[in-house]
């Protein structure tokens, strides 16, 4: 089955202690959807302008990824620019240019309307609920957030996480989120804004899932390089909802497996600057690391 | 097999944001031993001055923890007093009397010289290095440290490297130690040092191992409330070395399992002051949450 996903295409402008990279392809949907399209054929919805550079659209053509929803506008790609400190975790916006981003309203292709699971990847909440209201019954819908709209669109946000089936957020923002430091807690509080299944991403430390079958402890692929972590988030929630649309059977038998492979083609994404190692990625890379995740953590 | 366990046996006086105990069973080795004294029977190796409550020994001995490595010298006994903020992670210290550790030097009876396994609990790397002198070929030794020793006594602690099977350190030590953020490449790092085993802990991350068969990345027991993680880094290497002591078989087939196990012991450590829950556990609840961590992390 097909994913539709929508969220930021951008532009990015990476600097880590050892390079400098302008103009690279981002954005959370542009990650997403390059990590989904090695499981399940995607539908894109996103916004660029008229500068988006031609071998991008390649790129995105090369995973077969339907374009029908991206818009093209007068004006600027969205781009963003920031600088990581030397142990890659810490990072800080340089620069932050909205463009077209700014005036978007995701209008989706009457093909897409139908898709039974939709990524609804960063972006203004009230966006992603406007998603949502094009929509006629999708199997599974999965929202990630960041901190920004915690603190300006709490409002949005809150109205969006009651038509999640999950939810997916790194561990400051579910300690911001729900005033508690143990992620656990933070979980079960999370369930009762909404969500069945919540996801806690922890970055270097692997992620949780809170769902009806209780916890699961997902492993991040151990890496002793990280060449530029951008988009490794998006790039986690992309793997899994691809494998997830992908897999026969009920979300409850697959949803760990799928964190999983989350988990590795976000490996992939760290060790390249924006898309540069994902769209590199075999089937057999894929599969050679969650085999070594499964020994890794096994006792 | 037995375990002998050197260490700190002190008075801990703890501060929670909800409650605060006064002169709590603390210590590295008294956490360690009576971790280990679960799986192995432990022979301790301390020094207490002429202050420590009668309780306490009554309590190792309940424990059949083996007291004739145990001194009393004139004088106080070691003496610690921390705060903890209200993520329990972060924590200061108030108070730190050395008492008669000052003086300490252990000595070994002659039943402990030849007992197979050495847990170098932590305590100034000197001491770690005369227990060490004092032993007969024991088969596994492992150690555990702190930053304190990094910053005042590297040459002993490097010396002491050189002499261990295994070497048990955190997140934050590793990179001090090695100067480098990334956790895998700090392991690899470690090795070079000398110890064959090398686990980081992670604290509510985990623990990782690196060993002869490669990594093993070994889950924390999910805590929806800590009531106070004093000694659970002890507990759990107390833990390990107990269960690794009792396992029929090498210890590459046994390590993984161990630290499970160590993790689980750690928990329980965390869920009362001091050693108030360590003492109460049951052999049913260490199993009961060592299968929840084998369905935590299965997919």
């Amino acid at each position: 089955m097909s994913v539709l996903i929508v969220g930021t295409t951008a532009l990015d402008s990476i600097k880590t202690p050892t390079a400098e990279n302008p103009r690279l392809l981002g954005g959370s949907a542009s990650h997403a959807a390059v990590a989904a399209s090695f499981f399940a054929p995607v539908k894109l919805v996103g916004v660029v302008g008229e500068d988006f550079p031609g071998k991008y659209i390649t790129l995105y053509r090369r995973h077969k990824i339907d374009l029908a929803g991206l818009q093209t506008l007068p004006g600027k790609t969205f781009h963003w620019s920031g600088e990581y400190e030397s142990n890659m975790n810490n990072r800080r916006t340089l620069a932050t240019e909205l463009g077209v981003i700014e005036t978007f309203l995701p209008t989706l292709p009457k093909a897409y309307q139908s898709v039974p699971f939709v990524l609804l990847g960063n972006i203004a909440p009230a966006l992603q609920n406007h998603v949502l209201n094009q929509m006629t019954r999708p199997r599974f819908v999965v929202a990630d957030s960041m901190d920004l709209w915690l603190n300006i669109a709490l409002p949005d946000l809150l109205k969006l996480l009651k038509r999640l089936d999950g939810f997916v957020l790194n561990d400051s923002e579910a300690h911001q989120l729900t005033k508690t430091d143990n992620v656990f807690s933070a979980l079960k509080k999370i369930h009762a804004l909404g969500p069945k299944y919540v996801i806690i991403k922890k970055g270097s430390h692997g992620s949780i899932l809170s769902g009806p079958k209780g916890f699961f402890i997902c492993p991040a692929y151990p890496l002793t390089k990280v060449i530029d972590p951008t988009g490794a988030g998006d790039s986690f929630v992309g793997g899994l909802m691809g494998y997830l649309a992908a897999a026969k059977g009920p979300i409850d038998a697959n949803i760990r497996r799928a964190m999983v492979y989350g988990s590795v083609v976000a490996s992939f994404c760290c060790e390249g600057f924006g898309v540069n190692r994902t769209t590199k990625i075999r089937h057999s890379d894929i599969e050679k690391r969650v085999k070594e995740l499964e020994n890794l953590t096994r006792f």
